[in-house]
């Protein structure tokens, strides 16, 4: 997408695959800064330090991070292979909840494996991979689009925008379908404490190609149903199970069951490869808790200083609990937007999409 | 409540009524500091930043500031009840949401029409309404803490603790005469985005009678009730009405409609004086909307400087919404615990309160 009249990917390789480029997203709102990694480890540090976040964009840099440890890795053939499996691991462990990251770490691993020139197999694969990311994004917005009529408001959590993926987004991809061909669309943008991705990203994102929108706490989304304010939900997914279940930021859960409460429309968007089949529920996903630090403090730009800097906004002494992510249930979902098209939840219905 | 070893009420009278003090709930947690309204408009004005908040604490001061404006008023009959009435006006139209503002400078009012000896009545009359709320907010934590058993998790929004009231609290008044007498009890406290009330106020509170607690993004609450580690859910009213339909602070629907979900008890806790059986149900209550820069910044200990400031938390150039109480619909409610017992929501269940 475009940012100060030029076109950017959130991650993209240089210099043969041995330099790896991030949009820095904790810079962002506020700084729009590139951020170079010049070996496997500085990326997956990045990974880890949420340079980049959001599943699509992490499955990518993973995939990046992969070929940059292959173009790293030493001449013999076992010190090599060895080198290989040692960062792939190192890679994997940086997030413990996105599929993505897995499966773009191996299948650039696996490419690498069945080839006689494993260098240049692994940079292949991982540029086909963000390009893979980036075309199924733009065809699940042609298919969530439809969902979006004329003058419709939309609520989404978190940013499952084109900053989470390689370009387009999943969440908000349909929206920016949408406000491309002309429809009146207005979203609303959850806050997402602790870190506060909506109104940091989803909001920036949004400004940027010019979409109606505004940000509200996160207490505020059931008011607007209760209202009829809103007409439409759309989330993004972290991981989706193969019976519907699917983890995303916390907050989803109590989205989807105000919006089931007071049937509006509740929608997941996620590439297929977001979907983990060997996953059979919910109960399967592993929940990442993150340094409680992110509840104590709030991230921001100091009007006193104008650099970014974080307050203590709770009593000192007390402590945070800061579960990162949480699982909704199938039943809530009114359907999941994909690439292959919109399916209904459920173990039938996403069988479907890998027949 | 004992702050630094010595008992404070939220709010007095000094010198005869001409002055009102308060507690600076702006300033906690970080500072505790006195704030001496030495005429009506200060103490209007305390009201209207929220030096003071909270329904009962916002009541007892209507009444003091109502006490304060016959202690200034002119000589002369007409001018006398001229100022009065004028200032009745202005202390009312602070706050729009909490019935019990209008409740508190009412019955000064109407003790001192009701007197030879106006200024007088008006000073005891308030005092009565202070003491009358602490000894109602005493009597809800008797009846509340029986529904809290050795071992229980509650849940709590916002700040609906001694610090909203006279003394002890409406939602926290069970969990401490249950901490009291000797029952373990936990208490989740939901940051409450956007002007943090539970982080800043009720976690303060908790600490400060050693009740263990963890602050926790409003985003996790119903996270932690698919899990089953939370027991029990109590939450304060800003304004019931006679079906038992309530206002009280943004988030606490989408809260109620969650416990609903996971079937987890949901109760509200106020005195009887925070039911309004003129406002039929909840679509009579008026929502106040407040500036989006509560929520486009928050406010905080600055790490840099010591001193409380406030950082920009969203993208430059976005717009925020800022609903500050929402509508809890009483088909969510397990029961109503107030002064006189507890009670089902509903129009039968909440006039036996009234017989």
């Amino acid at each position: 997408m475009i940012v100060n009249g030029k076109a950017y990917r959130t991650v993209w390789q240089e210099n043969g695959g041995k330099t790896v480029v991030l949009i820095d997203q904790n810079k962002l709102p506020f700084s729009f800064e590139l951020h170079a990694c010049k070996g496997s480890s500085e990326t997956a540090l990045a990974i880890k330090s949420m340079v980049v976040r959001g599943a699509g964009a992490i499955g990518a840099t993973g995939a990046y991070a992969m070929a940059q440890a292959f173009q790293e890795a030493p001449i013999g053939e076992s010190a090599f292979w060895d080198y290989a499996n040692r960062k792939k691991n190192e890679i994997c462990v940086t997030r413990p909840t996105a599929v993505d990251l897995f499966h773009g770490v191996n299948r650039v691993f696996l490419a690498a494996q069945n080839s006689s020139n494993p260098r240049k197999a692994a940079l292949d694969e991982a540029e086909n991979a963000a390009d893979e990311n980036s075309d199924a994004c733009k065809k699940i917005g042609e298919f969530g689009a439809k969902l979006i009529k004329d003058d419709f408001v939309v609520q989404t959590h978190c940013n499952a925008g084109w900053l989470a993926f390689v370009d387009w987004g999943s969440a908000l991809s349909p929206v920016y379908a949408a406000h491309r061909a002309g429809k009146k669309v207005f979203v609303r943008v959850d806050e997402t404490r602790p870190r506060g991705q909506g109104a940091r990203l989803t909001a920036w994102e949004l400004f940027n190609e010019k979409v109606p929108h505004a940000v509200q706490a996160d207490n505020a989304a059931a008011s607007y149903m209760a209202t009829g304010e809103t007409d439409l939900v759309i989330v993004g997914a972290d991981r989706i199970a193969a019976n519907g279940d699917f983890a995303n930021k916390i907050g989803t859960l109590q989205l989807a069951i105000a919006a089931n409460y007071f049937k509006v429309p509740f929608y997941v968007a996620a590439p297929s490869s977001t979907i983990d089949l060997k996953t059979k529920s919910g109960k399967g996903i592993p929940i990442e808790h993150r340094h409680e630090d992110e509840v104590l403090y709030h991230f921001g730009k100091s009007g006193a200083t104008g650099a970014q800097e974080r307050v203590l906004v709770c009593s000192p002494g007390s402590r945070a609990l800061n579960p990162a992510f949480d699982v909704t249930l199938a039943e809530l979902v009114a359907g999941i937007i994909t690439e292959r098209g919109i399916v209904k939840p459920g173990v039938s219905g996403i069988a479907k999409l890998f027949k």
